[in-house]
């Protein structure tokens, strides 16, 4: 018996939470993409909605908990996706919502986080520091702090992927999963272990912020002095240890790819595709080219997991 | 009694022939990108799927129906979508297909008909000289000659899209949508007059390829002698008269647009929606862009209807 945090039954009764519009996301078999890669290839296309990212299955699940609760506000750190989901879910909810970021987030998210109404405040350091604050924060105010990964709605939005992915798993054989604090990995990794244990579970972490993999695979939680990566979505330092315990139990790999591989896969799934995605998303796609062997004919389904991404920088990233 | 060529009940019937993969796609509210427009603009997002295309919502219909048949072959002139869309449904259903495209036509639409096992024989002229060909193909083999928009399988599959708008129609104004053979247009047309009445249906075809938009104003079918726009997917010469009869019915308008118009839509929704599309496809946004008075403060639905780009000619036509 699968035992982590998650729990099936939750995460059924959260479709009926979430906005049908963040559910039942296209999955679709890409043999332009598969052709050069070697494999069958299939995309689970997750920025086709108002946020552009994964991350709104949680935050429909934390902004409902929490006006059910007559709260009023929340606050949230985030490397530009949670917050603009949070921003959305919150807002149609009534909710107060302040976001901390880091002044190097990506201007594009930083952006539409303010246009979704979402009181925006930018510290200097990286997300861990973005993260000290949003606590403060929240211990001044009195108000929820949504942690992504170790809120438990975070986990049970993003396993609501894994549901769909279930229902077709007979036909693929792996799924690739962009691992940073775990909320995607652990949530979907549940789902498919519960459900179609036959299908491998691999998380994709960047060689540029490996805490997660690193811990993984010492099976400790081993935190990282510094994250360097184009891929902002991932660059956390510090493992949440329970967490780590439930990743232990539902992936079947962890991986590391370099720069070159996430630039040269968003390239591809641009090319291949017609698909922009952010770095983070392209991690699947960099797993494949890095390990061909491991893939070769087989089905592989990767989760495009978010599109926001300043398009100067892609534009440069891009360019063949 | 709205009387065309289309009848709900076999639209609706439809939905159960149509793989699901290209049935429910996504329909999101898009605020980034009606901010700059000035109005809400919803995307409906064809795109997500195996031919990146609406077209195959049609050929999965005629591909069942010939199978059913007991039929081995098909044919059909293509700008480039058909072709990929029926050589998909057909390869699924042991249909020998063949295409008759332009040599003009986006080498990448070509290369992905040939990767879909479809033959291509490719003329030299435009869409209509392909037309021709594929006609005189379907007669030396007594192979099925499938044409867009005069089959009526191609105007029920696309009018699928109608049915997904019309559960939610009580939410939006106006639907835009790329005028071309007229597949699409009298399909989502009658769905929406139908179910939706107080929608206002918008047809929009480039300057440069004005056929049906002229023969809808003036009551009756006008060719072209050439036609001259980076929107392949709609650049027909000949409207036909059902099409157009059906036309006259369920369309409240049909407007035409600039070129830079069509550019400055694709860049607009790479900037502000994150989506890479084919010029057909931005032709809605073109439409916001040179008329914002009409549409302005209202909520307006586009038809993303196609990603089938050449990136090197997509890269010079978005280029800041």
């Amino acid at each position: 018996m699968l035992k982590t945090r998650l729990d099936l039954d939750r995460i059924r009764t959260a479709r009926r939470v979430i906005d049908p519009m963040f559910l039942d996301t296209p999955l679709f078999r890409c043999d332009a993409l598969g052709r050069p890669l070697g494999c069958a290839v299939s995309i689970k296309l997750e920025t086709a909605n108002p946020v552009r990212s994964f991350k709104a299955r949680g935050t429909e699940l934390v902004a409902s908990r929490l006006s059910d609760q007559g709260r009023a506000a929340a606050v949230c750190a985030s490397a530009g996706n949670l917050g603009q989901a949070l921003g959305w879910s919150g807002s149609r909810r009534g909710l107060d919502v302040t976001v901390v970021a880091s002044r190097q987030a990506p201007a594009a998210k930083l952006d539409r986080i303010r246009a979704l109404g979402a009181e925006l405040e930018l510290v200097d350091g990286d997300f861990e520091m973005a993260r000290e604050r949003a606590a403060s924060i929240a211990r001044q105010r009195g108000i929820r702090l949504v942690e992504d990964s170790r809120d438990i709605e975070t986990c049970e939005g993003a396993a609501t992927i894994g549901l769909e992915l279930a229902r077709q798993a007979s036909s693929f054989d792996a799924v690739l999963i962009a691992l940073g604090g775990g909320a995607m990995a652990t949530g979907v990794g549940h789902v498919l272990k519960a459900l179609a244990p036959g299908v491998e579970v691999i998380c994709v972490q960047p060689h540029g912020a490996p805490a997660m993999t690193r811990s993984w695979h010492q099976r400790r939680v081993i935190a990282t002095d510094s994250a360097d990566t184009i891929a902002d979505g991932v660059a956390g330092r510090y493992p949440i240890p329970a967490v780590l315990d439930d990743l232990l139990k539902v992936a079947d790999d962890a991986v590391l790819v370099q720069e070159a591989s996430i630039i040269a896969g968003m390239r591809m799934l641009l090319e291949h595709a017609g698909l922009v995605v952010e770095p983070s998303a392209a991690l699947g796609v960099a797993a494949i080219l890095e390990d061909p062997d491991r893939f070769a004919d087989r089905h592989v389904v990767t989760i495009i997991c978010g599109s926001n991404v300043d398009l100067n920088n892609y534009h440069q990233w891009v360019r063949p």
